[in-house]
């Protein structure tokens, strides 16, 4: 959903030192500015038990740069308050315990202007340590908690728009409008790769997670990748054809599931009469058949490439795809929220850019379908 | 823990009209009083499924009013939002539903501030209401809605204490001391109360509410009374005799209960070392030894009944006794949210004001010791 | 369900002797005889945690006399098999714990016949021990067993019948029809009591659970009792008026049960196309519209009550009303397993013989409603 | 734990479908072999719902003979009892629904005799059946059926094993001990693999289950791979060093399981004083510290891996290596239904036999452990 770090080749120079500073201001600034719309009040609310408040989100994304960071790297240093050790740490057991995370919406203390401190007094021990010294080792705890508090980023919108559609009255993270859509999507066509054999994994530009490495060689036979996402459209049509009354096309566990829970649709999608609907950052807005459709589980994802006479990528199959794809659409910067309008996929003639296979990958792996090669 | 409140016996008179709404305003400025201390935030905690938050309570007690009195007897009323006739209802099934009340904690709007206009709005037209017209069934709803907002006003009080409790901060509802307590309580001596046939339920002085009445006619066998409540110092020796590891004063379903859930103390209670602190409305204190226990649960108060040799007295052995008792302690006007010190009960001559077996009676029942005399 | 024992005023006479140990062989024997129409297998069947095996039944009571009077009180016993201790107690937390009740289904060892060897062990030692020696204590003791033991005899019966209704082959408990039905129902009259203070509990003559005393005065206002039990065309109105989608019949937990549960009819009831069926020990019957109603949950009776302007009677108006009436109907000696047809409740001049107010009333307590008199 | 089928390469010829129809009298009664030390009760026992009754698997077999070859290939082919379609289907959701695998504990009905000729009949209609005509397409479901039906064959094991597991008395499946073991195991070596294109899947040769196909290449890097398996003295040595105290060496959900059940041991592991036994089949055993640590979790493999420094070897890893070793141990036929002494592991010149990667993979994967080379 974001745009990844990249970090500087040589890392110690004084201009990779200056840029990942700037980056570090940058990126702490945008979180507080995707917190903005929020009252204090919204920043509270946690929906379910996956999901946490936006206070939080603040609070431990901070946490994570006095904790790996300033504790170990600055002498003498003294805790902005002792007990948010315990009290924002999301799942590090080495680190002595957190509490449940159901609970988080519980916390109304700290306050969120004491967690807004929290992250001054950090914002500002950073600053000072990086002024004074600098090392490959810092540079690189840095560009991860930077990375770290971009997937935060991503999680406080996910969270919000879950938090806002639990509460009958609605509310609207954003005011106004979704930019209007152009035309019909193309027909979707087929994209042929051939057997071989790829890296996958990340390439070594730039940052990466620990389970985006190591890279290495995979063996991928051929396959036929389909040239743009799944409409809303493709996905009603799977709809009216019983695609959530025929056994056949789901997995037996998502069978299971489908009948337990009464699933007749995709999450934030509702019916009014003949129309449907779908609740968005800005509220409940009519279903544009042009968009791709979104927020589908793995379940209803395999169940829809069932129905398709396809099937779902692998991940290997994925990260080649992907790989040669130029990357466009409402990133994070965008402010929209919401995907872009389908465009044909455009294959780059080289690599261009999109190093690792980060949580963007994984939000879209289930949008797209594959086929095997008539033999 | 409040006083009830008393209802005029000429209802419609001026006085009685005056006196209702004078009290109208008084009730409803204790509400916010309580509320008070609390941040928008700390105003969202719902920390258990049983508990509310304080601002959903803030706008149940005024959903109560506008829906019950407003809304049918006001013509051409407009509802300050219709969406809270819905969003509001606790649990009235025939008023068209209502949200899971495990996820009231969830509700960041409406805002604390648009509950506190809702609030005023409703209060400005029940005094309008009440200036222009009046009669025996308004008086009556009135009345109704103040006792239920006093009831709330006493979850107000035990919710947050329970949501501080499982912060791991541990905040403190209010600042400063609990007031030193006097000299160790008295020994314990028993009241006997002859057979007799008594009446029980709702004498007809002031307010009752539905389940108090009717009052009917209960016959009782001769029983005795523990002259005063249990203190902490006798619920420590329980303990210290082994309470908590001997089946046999358990219940079945408590003693499963005890071994799930590793219970070994009342709630609220914290061991250190040698030492016990109970965590109040003034944040963690010294366990006081001649303070009466306190928030202990039905099957903690039948086994130590048990361990000593007595049993818990009914509901109707309950009412007698304590319709002779002068009603003292900590009421909500104390502003302690404390149990008082322990005093020997005094007996009057005559039943003397405590109308009703209210919510009051319930919290006290499970602190009472009884035994049949020896025959 | 059976008639409950009734023990000699002279417990040590030697006819009191013979006469119960005369009960003991019949009362064991009989046991052994509901048992007979079950497989091994079946007798293993635990269709729900609150259910037991047959086998257990069979197992657990004979354990009650071992534990209770064997062990205690033979010299030097010997236990069967000292493990049977641990393994068929029910919930006697005292006695050292138990298996988790849900798990009793899984109990493929003991064998059947090593169970019904136990109860041939223990019936022998009784029998030695009774020819030995006897004293009102034993006597007492036995009673109590012989009593224990059709308590289980009932949920011999109700529990095959949930465990054959649980398996989708509907084995039959019995071969054979239940025999026709009489005319239609009379209609129903009210009965009326007037106020008064009647005795309540065991009076004194024959056995007695615990629970069942002390006998004391209790106060009566006046009410009126339906002259018979509620016909399953009665109940049908009642799901013909929709009562299972009025809330406003509903206690608050009830609704939200059956709207969780999509209760729409007793358990045991099917619908094919329009007609109802019923699920007997005779296997799946149609349902008989004049029989009386069966296998109603208390909300269920409660919301038919409410539907119907009546109430359910409190345990001491129902003791009062039945303390009046013959027994009669289908007791577990008929064999039926099934309520008789319905005839008008005949009032006798004098109590006549149904001493206690054991499972008998409790089973019936839900089919039988009340009104406040007219004032 | 038993040899996979072997097809014949002409599966039509005459030679290859005298050899099906041996090898089909041969599986059916191996099962029949299984069940045969357990009483009708102990073929009913499900002692979680993961596991099911003999009894069930005993006609779940059969019901996949009678549902995938009798019904589409006789003609007018009756079924047995037509109600065993739906009973005994596991969750082939697309044949019309199955019952809750949670109850299948709870079908006394059919009995274990009708169960048995309900295997009769079924065995003979397929004689029948292939004594009048064959083809490919019916040799290939009959080898599948046979395959399906090894699989359970495994699992009537395993299931009765926690089912005995789960009573009180703990019987024993078989009697009789334990061969006594050999000397104390080698001390275990790292094996060198290179990094390579392998072949992953089922090579052809024989019977596979879909999930082994299609056969494919795979890159894999570097590995070594450990000489032997695990053994419990080694397990131990974790348990002592505090393996299950230690939040660093388990990932989190792992750690959160550990402690929320109390885990401290492998499963059927129990301590009497200093001494560790075994649950097997033969009864609680003193445990064996030289035998190969079996019944530990995925949880408890991946924590001993990373205190042992080293980690679990990935699918394709296990399959490389394991095609080059002998088969060897205490597969079905043997009958010891408990893991073999431990041997070095034996690297074979060529491949030998294992085809696929089925059952047995799995429940090895878990016991091996694999090292990076030393760069």
């Amino acid at each position: 959903m974001t745009r990844t770090s990249v970090a500087p080749r040589e890392p110690t120079s004084l201009q990779a030192h200056h840029e990942m500073l700037r980056r570090y201001v940058e990126v702490r600034t945008n979180t507080l500015k995707l917190a903005a719309p929020l009252s204090p009040e919204d920043q509270m609310v946690q929906s379910m038990p996956d999901a946490s408040p936006t206070k939080w989100h603040l609070a431990h994304t901070t946490w994570f740069f006095e904790t790996f960071i300033l504790s170990p790297h600055v002498r003498d240093y003294v805790p902005f308050d002792a007990r948010y050790k315990f009290l924002f740490n999301s799942y590090y057991k080495q680190l002595g315990g957190h509490p449940d995370r159901a609970i988080r919406g519980a916390f109304s203390r700290p306050e969120l202007y004491a967690v807004l401190r929290y992250r001054n007094h950090v914002d500002n021990c950073i600053q000072t340590l990086f002024d004074r010294e600098v090392s490959v080792e810092l540079l690189r705890l840095l560009e991860l908690g930077l990375n770290h508090e971009q997937q935060h980023q991503e999680l406080i919108i996910t969270d919000i728009k879950h938090a806002f559609w639990t509460n009958p009255l609605r509310p609207s993270y954003q005011p106004g409008q979704i930019k209007a859509f152009g035309p019909a999507s193309q027909p979707l066509s087929w994209i042929a790769f051939d057997e071989g054999i790829h890296e996958a994994g990340h390439d070594g530009c730039g940052f990466a997670f620990d389970n985006e490495l190591p890279r290495h060689r995979t063996c991928i036979k051929p396959f036929r990748f389909a040239s743009r996402l799944v409409t809303n459209a493709e996905y009603l049509e799977f709809m009216a054809d019983g695609g959530y009354l025929r056994p056949e096309l789901w997995l037996s566990d998502a069978w299971d599931h489908v009948n337990a829970n009464g699933c007749a649709a995709p999450l934030y999608w509702e019916r009014e009469g003949d129309a449907w609907y779908v609740f968005t950052c800005r509220g409940s807005l009519p279903l544009n058949p042009n968009e791709p459709v979104c927020h589908v589980s793995f379940h209803e994802a395999d169940a829809f490439a069932r129905w398709a006479g396809a099937r779902l990528p692998t991940e290997f199959e994925w990260e080649v795809a992907a790989g040669s794809v130029e990357i466009r659409g409402n990133l994070l910067e965008s402010g929209a929220y919401h995907p872009a309008r389908l465009a044909p996929i455009r294959i780059c003639s080289k690599f261009s850019g999109m190093c690792g296979s980060g949580p963007r990958a994984r939000m879209a792996l289930i949008q797209v379908i594959v086929r095997q090669p008539v033999r």
